[in-house]
């Protein structure tokens, strides 16, 4: 099916897919003096008087921002802020339709890391947590690192919700497939947003450094190798920016060189979490045997699902909704925030991401052709809130 | 009725008084693929190629912002963008009630008109006007002068929704005390944003200049004069802001000197624009015969309505819907900005501003008890989108 058009003549149709509706109707004097002036001036004094009662009081413990400036819309790049707001509009009506959260897409003109930083410190007060999407690296990393002070959890889901749906696919794609997660060689295609994030993530340490997470509920892979559009990713590259300088230090044990083919080489698993990049078939051959191929780039994998079992994949999953194995960060991103609203958390802790990762691969019986439970089922999404209630 | 105590329980029942929901259900894997991806993709590339397909794509054509930052809210005065919530997810429930606009309630942290204006500027992708609403005096006014240029509607309700709303209120009491605007002789209590922008509008100037409005539907009342903290605003008091030195210039034609007392002497109007001011009725026994009374202060009036009638007010104001005579800037603002976004305005006109003053006082027949229409009558926001939409 022609989604594309179809998505066009929708979108047409509705100007905006979300719809913003008051609880109480407007529908004589005694609730406009109750919602409104003279009444709301009480409500308005409580809260100046003991800042915390906004969460009692307002729609603060139930809202959240979508900030994205538009520089990485999904696998389409820098496409500005406008041509990003069908994207948080649709993330808006997972919130809606999957965890009841009143989720606003911000979408924001923005020169640089700065700008975002300065953006969401102001709107801060409105909310009680900040997904930020599709907001490019290097960028993203800064910007992530300098609001962790915030004090409402900051999850950057192009990162973190790409990792954790990965980490749980990959977890059962090694479970159907009779490999071993600890004996797993990852190549990543990517070393953007998505790709290092999931990087630290499988490898099971604290993001930009080298120290290990305690109580991981798996065995980390036994190596994660990260290819760019400059090729594998080394240490002895020059020009690496800091964040990959730090990454190159914990991923591709015998530092080997070259570019996909050679990272592919005996390869057990491939992620491809590249903006736009494509994988050719021919390269599945030199993988170990039952290979396993995520072609996330969205909308367009890196390879076509059937293709990729032609050229020997054994297990295949993309980031789309009208293919098998769908490896979306849509099951992460609901019911994390819910769960982080109702605890009313303050950051969101590793323990957290891995609790997370956790309850996605427990939730199904694996099979070749559902690694993971679908998008649409509101039962997951309850588990994950559940989990990351415990976890916080 | 305690309105304060039933407000404070009703808000926390509710948790906040909008609800963001999705226009589809999230039913199926069709429709997943439609919203969301692959089918967005080409939504957001057809945006990317043409920025002008927002406006008809995604939810700019029909969302505003609501943004303050807590400097001023009703009369409570520099409280905090928490503290602001409440009021501004009232506005957001007009918004919807009143005009199915979705209206955003954005409460930020900010430390000078710079940040505002900063922070409109990074949203304004997102939306198709801004609603500023309880930012102090004298910020707002560069703020509002700095963002002319943003190529989408900004509206500063306190000043211009005040101003207008007071002059529909003003011509119609004066009908209904059997004078003439243009022999009025019109104080107002108060020098900040709401009192500003109603003596320039009531006074038919443009905004810090003294360029006549043509085609004014009025005719200005004969003297305007403005008492603030420091007692009446004259050219030759010192320390003067550069606003108020505008306004002095064209306010209080014989200078005359002195408190609120001397500024009654012989009055025909007095409106209160104040932030927690009060009025003594034994100052209503100075003014002029049949004496318009407006205390318009929120939530706390300048003096009790029946104190004023007491007192000898012919007609009596209010800003309050729990008193008759309500005169709320609610009547503007929901059909304003249905008008603005129906036309796709890029800015709020002078013209617009006493089209909507026109339509509101030539929507009643009016009387002592009943100057304006009610705030409740969805008739009236039509009548003043459409008045906005011919005026554009």
């Amino acid at each position: 099916m022609d989604y594309g058009k179809k998505a066009l003549e929708l979108h047409k149709e509705l100007g905006g897919k979300i719809k913003i509706s008051s609880k109480v109707p407007l529908s004589d004097k005694d609730v406009l003096a109750t919602l409104y002036t003279p009444g709301v001036g009480a409500v308005s004094r409580a809260i100046a008087d003991d800042k915390s009662q906004a969460w009692a009081l307002t729609g603060k413990s139930n809202s959240i921002a979508i900030v994205s400036d538009g520089t990485a819309v999904l696998g389409l790049g820098d496409i500005g802020p406008e041509a990003a707001l069908p994207v948080m509009e649709g993330k808006a009506v997972f919130f809606a339709e999957f965890a009841c959260i009143n989720a606003y897409p911000l979408c924001i003109k923005s020169e640089s890391a700065d700008d975002v930083i300065d953006f969401v410190r102001a709107i801060a007060p409105t909310f009680g947590g900040i997904n930020l999407e599709d907001i490019k690296a290097p960028e993203c990393f800064e910007i992530e690192e300098r609001l962790k002070d915030l004090g409402i959890p900051v999850f950057h889901d192009d990162q973190d919700g790409a990792a954790i749906v990965t980490l749980a696919a990959l977890i059962n794609a090694a479970k159907v497939t009779g490999k071993n997660v600890r004996d797993l060689k990852v190549v990543i295609m990517g070393a953007g947003a998505a790709a290092t994030a999931t990087a630290w993530l499988l490898l099971g340490l604290e993001k930009w450094t080298d120290k290990r997470v305690p109580n991981l509920f798996f065995a980390p892979p036994k190596d994660v190798i990260l290819v760019d559009s400059q090729g594998i990713v080394t240490q002895n590259r020059t020009a690496l920016s800091q964040w990959k300088r730090k990454l190159a230090k914990v991923t591709n044990r015998e530092q080997i060189r070259g570019g996909l083919g050679e990272a592919l080489e005996g390869a057990d698993a491939f992620i491809g979490l590249s903006s736009g990049g494509k994988l050719d078939g021919k390269l599945i051959s030199k993988m170990h045997k039952r290979p396993i191929v995520f072609a996330l780039a969205n909308p367009n994998p890196e390879i076509n699902p059937d293709d990729a079992k032609t050229a020997g994949a054994s297990v295949v999953g993309t980031g789309r909704s009208d293919f098998p194995n769908q490896i979306n960060n849509a099951l992460v991103f609901p019911g994390l925030f819910r769960g982080l609203l109702d605890a009313r958390a303050t950051k969101v802790t590793v323990q957290v991401k891995y609790a997370v990762a956790e309850t996605l691969s427990s939730a199904v019986v694996p099979t070749k052709e559902q690694i993971l439970p679908s998008v649409l089922d509101k039962t997951v999404h309850k588990r994950v809130s559940q989990a990351v209630q415990k976890a916080v």
